[in-house]
C-alpha cells in the first residue's frame, strides 16, 4: 500500500547551500560522474540554479494528486523530486502549486513529465526542470508514495539527498556524501581556475596536461596538408 | 480537387480578443481537456502570447506553395494553421512570408513543420508555433486545400475556429463555443485567483480542496521515517 | 592509423567575414540548398550568428581528447567541427576548452554530440551548435583524425571549409566555392530586400511572383464556403 | 459528461469485408490520400491484415477502465479503436481483454499506446496496431467517452468507419464513403495488375508514365560520367 | 576505483527457473508494478522468453571491455544485464561474445545499448534484448564496475536479482523477493486462468468485475447514436 | 541544374559478390570502422543480406519522381540507395517500384524514409533497409540528381560502391577499396572462426586477448561480495 514517509532525515542546510553556484557538471565530476539525470531533463527557463534537498513524490500516469500530499512533507530548502510510474508527459504542474510550494520555502521542481504555465513559473522565477512542457490537464484519482527512494530521469534519489541544477541539467548527491562532494567540488573549482588562467593565456591543454606523448604513443600522428 | 475556401465565418473578433492573455492551460480546463495540440509545438521565441481565428492550409511535404495562397485568405485578427499532409520538417516559412502576412494584421503562424529566420521572426515579435526549426528550403509544385477542417499536431481545426497560444503550447477553441469557453476561462481564472491567494498565504491544497479523507480511503497512510 | 593534418588551406578570412550577418536560409539557398546540417543542430544560446573557417574533429564515443589536439591546429577566424564516430550525447565541451579556444580566436563550435556549462558559455558569449546539453565527462583513451574531412549532422565537411551558424542552424560552404557564394548571397539579400518592401506594403506574393495562372492550370480552384 | 453512444451506425459488412485483402496503401491511394494514420501505429506481429468497423473509446493515460465498457459495444466485425486523452505508452491492453473481444467476434485492436502479451496475442492470431509495446499496468478509475469521434495517430475516427490496417499502418474510411472508396480501390488494384505486368517483363515506368518529356521540360538532363 | 565483485549471492536456480515461461506482465503486477524497464528494450528477435539470476557490468560509452571482464563472473543460470554509463548506442555485443557466455550458461542479456550480429544470435537462439542494433564497433580502453546495483532503462538492478524478459520487454524482481513474486505470479495465473475462461465464453469484465455500479457512480451515461 | 549520370563505374561484379554473407559488423570492421550508415535504418523483413552496387538517387521531399529515372540507370547487380534531400518518411517505394527493380536484377534498396506494401515486398523477397515504413503516397513534381555522390544516413555514398546490407544495418565500401576490404573482411572471418572455437571451448577472452594485466595497469580489482 502507497504511503507518505514523514520526517525524513535531509543533507544538512549549510552543507546543501554551499552547493548554490557550483555548476552541475563539477558536482558531478566530483562525486565520480554519477548521478546524473538524463539529459532530457531541461529547465523550463534559462539560467535557473539550485541546490536543495529532496523530497520525492510518485505520480500515476495524468494524475498529480500525490504533489498535494507531497507539499505537506516539503520545507525551508526542499526540491520536489516526481518521477510517473510510467511514462507520460501531461501537465502534472502550474503555477497554482508553485505558489504553494514557494510558500513553503520550497526551491524548485524537478519532473520527469510535463510542466505547464511556462510564462507564470519565469515571472515568478520559480525553476523547474521538467521532460515536456504540455498544457494538458491531470486527474486526482490514484494514491502512490511519497518519500521513498525512487528513479528519476534514469538516476536512484533517496528522500532527503542533495538536489543541483542549472542549465546543463540535473544530479543527485546523496545525504551522507554531500559535505565530502562538497569538498571536492570545491577542489575541483580552485584547481579549473588555475588551468583556466593558463589556457587563457594561451597555453594548450595539450602541455598543460602532458598529452603530446600519450597520443603519440597511441599511433597518433602529424603530418602536413 | 483542391479548394481554396474564401469568405469563412470566423469567431466574432471581440470574443477572440477575450482570449488574449488568457492561458492556453485554463482555456484547455474551460473546455473540458479539449482542443490541445501536441506538446512538440513549441514557440520559436518565448512569452509570445496570442489569440486568433484560424485560417487552415494544407501543406505537401517540402512545398510551401500554399502559404501564398492562404495569405490572401487572411486578415486582421488571423492565425495561420499549417499542417503538412505527410510529417516533415522543412523550414516552409520566415520572414518574407511573415512580413506578408504581419501587414494584413496577421497574429502569428502554428505550423506542426519547420521554420526558419528564426532570429528575424523574434525581432519583428512574429510569433511561431512549430515543430522544428530549419533552414531547409521548400518548393512550389503542388496544389493543397485552404480553409478545409484539418488536424494539426493531433487537434481538429476549423477554419474561423479561436486559436490560442502561449509558452505551453496551442490550443483550439470551436467557433461556435468561444464565447462559452471565454466565459468559462474567466470564471476559472476569478476562482483561480483566491485559490492562489490561498495557498501563497500557506494554506494546503490538502486542505482547501478536502483531499484528505478521499485520500485515506483509498489506502493511502502515513508514517514516520 | 589517425592522423593530425597541419596547415590546412582554409577559405581567405576576408571572403569568410562577408558572410558574418548573412542568415544560414540565405547561404542555403545561395548554393543550391547543399551544405546544411539536420535541424537537431541547435544553439546553446539564443542570437548566435558566426562565420568561420572548418577545422574538424572526430570524437570517439565518450572520449573529447581529440579536441585538446584540434586546439593546436585553430587559429584566428576558425570554427571547430566535431563529429563523434559513433553518435553519443556525452558532454565533450565546456568552459575551460571554450576558454583554450576563444583565446586562439576561435568563433565557436559546431559538435553533433553534447554540451556542458552552457551558462558559463552563454556569458563568455561564445557560441555552441549542438544536439544535446549533458554534464556527463569525457575520457581521454582514443585518437582520431585531426582535419580530415567528415561527416557532421549529415553534411560533408572539409578542412578549410566555411561554417555559417545562426538560430536556424549551421551550413557549410565549400572553401572553393566561398567567394562564389558569398555573392550570390548578397543578390539574394538584395532582391529580397525588394520583395520584403513590396510584401510589407500590402502586395501579394501571388501577384508578385506569378502564381495565379500555374496554380488554377495545377487544378486549384477557388470557392465561397 | 462521458457517454457511451449505443447502436452506433456501421458501414455495412458486406462492403467492409471487400476490402480485406486489400492494402493499406491502396485503400489511402483510392480515397485521395486521407485518413492515414501516423506511421509510429505498427502492428505488433507481422503480416496481420484486417478490415472492420470502428468502435471508438477514448483513453485517460494509464487507465484502461474503458476498454471493458466499449468491449460491450463491440459485435463481429468490429475494430476498437482506442486513443489516450493525454500521451501514454502504457500497457493498456493484454490478452485477457482480446479473449474478450474476440468471443464478440472482433477482429483486432488499433490503440495509440501501449500493449502487452504480445507473444499470447500473436498466438492467438488477435492483430494489434501499437505505438509502444509495454508491460505496464493500468489503473481503472477515471471514465470517458465510447464511441464519439475522436483522433488517432493524427487521423480523425468516426465510430462505424471502416478501419483497414496491414503491415503499411492503418487506414480510415468514412461510413458513408466506404463503397465508393471501395470500388476505387479495386479498379486501382486492377489498373496496377497491368502496370505490374508490364514493370515485370521490363518496360520502364519512364515509358509507361510518359515521363521522358516532362521530366526534360523540368530541367534535367543526361550525361555520362 | 572500478572494483569487480565476485562470488555474488543469487537468486536460488529452482526459484529462477519457476519464472520460465511466466510472462513480463504478470511478474510485473505480482511485485505490485515495480521493477518494469523502459519499454525501449526490444528483443532482437521474437518470442525469446528466459529467466535467470542478474550478473550486472557497467560500459564507458562505446567500450565493451568489461563485457569480458564480467564473463568471468558468469554462470549456469545467470543474464548479464549491462547499461552504459551514458547513453550510446554502439554495437557492444555480437556473436562471439555470446558463443563464450552460451558456453557457460548464460540465458542472455540485456542491454540498454546497441547489439549486432542479429542474423547470428537469432541462429543461436541466444536471446538479447537491447535499445538498439547497430553494426558499430567499439574500444577496450577504460575500466569500470562489474557486479555493482546499477540503473538499466529506469530499473535498478542488484547483482543476482531475477530477471524476466519475453516479447513485452524486462523486468527485474529483487533476489529476497524472488520466491514470495514467483508465489503471486502463479496465482494471478491461476485467477487469470478462470478469468479467461469466462471471458472466452462472453461474459463480460463490466459483470465479471462489476464495474457497472463504479462507472455510473463516476458519472458515465449510456445513450442511442 | 539537376543531371543523371549514365554508364559509371562500379565495383567488380565478381568483388561484390564476395561480399554476400559476410556481416555488415565484419566488413565495418575491416575497413577501419568507417561507412556505416545510422542504425535507424532498418530492414523490413528479417534475415535479408545482400551485396550489390549503389546508383544513388536524390529525392526531394514526398516526391519519388527520381526513382523512375533511376530504375534506367539500374543494372543487374545494382542496389539502389536513396536519400531525401529534407528528412521525410513518406512511403516512396512499393511493390510496383520494386517488380520494375527486380525486373532489370536490382538486389535491394536502401532508402532513409519511408517504404510501403511491406507485405508484398516480403513475399516478392525484395530486401529493403529503411528509416521508416508508411503508406503515405508521393507526388511526381520536383527533378533532382541521379548517381551523383550523396550522404545517405549519416554514410557518403558515391555511385559504383559496394553496398553491404543485412539484419545489422548498412555498410558502404568505396569502389576502389573493394577488394581489399573483401580480402581483409575474410581475414577477420578465418580469425573469428579460431576465436570462436576457443570461446565455445570455454576459454575466456580474457585470457584469449591477454586483458588480465593491462585491466589490472587501468586500476580495476576484483574483490569478494
Amino acid at each position: 500500500m502507497p504511503v507518505v514517509v514523514q520526517n525524513i532525515s535531509r543533507a544538512e542546510l549549510e552543507v546543501v547551500n554551499g552547493f548554490v553556484g557550483i555548476g552541475v557538471a563539477t558536482v558531478h565530476e566530483a562525486q565520480g560522474r554519477t548521478g546524473l539525470m538524463a539529459s532530457h531533463m531541461r529547465p523550463i527557463w534559462p539560467r535557473a540554479r539550485v541546490a536543495g534537498t529532496a523530497v520525492t513524490v510518485e505520480l500515476p500516469p495524468g494524475d498529480n494528486w500525490m504533489i498535494h500530499v507531497a507539499a505537506e512533507q516539503c520545507q525551508e530548502g526542499d526540491i520536489l523530486v516526481a518521477a510517473p510510474t510510467s511514462p507520460c508527459d501531461t501537465g502534472y504542474f502550474g503555477e497554482l502549486l508553485a505558489t504553494s510550494l514557494a510558500s513553503r520555502g520550497v526551491r524548485g521542481l524537478v519532473i520527469e513529465a510535463g510542466c505547464r504555465d511556462v510564462a507564470e513559473l519565469a515571472e515568478m522565477k520559480f525553476p523547474v526542470w521538467s521532460k515536456a512542457v504540455s498544457a494538458q490537464g491531470t486527474v486526482k484519482e490514484t494514491v502512490a508514495n511519497v518519500n521513498v527512494p525512487l528513479i528519476c530521469a534514469g538516476a536512484l534519489v533517496h528522500p532527503g539527498d542533495v538536489i543541483v541544477a542549472d542549465d546543463d541539467g540535473v544530479v543527485v548527491v546523496p545525504r551522507k556524501k554531500a559535505e565530502e562532494v562538497l569538498q571536492k567540488s570545491k577542489d575541483r573549482e580552485a584547481k579549473e581556475e588555475k588551468t583556466r588562467a593558463r589556457l587563457k593565456a594561451g597555453e594548450l591543454g595539450l602541455d598543460i596536461y602532458g598529452f603530446r606523448d600519450k597520443l603519440k604513443a597511441k599511433g597518433l600522428t602529424w603530418t602536413d596538408d
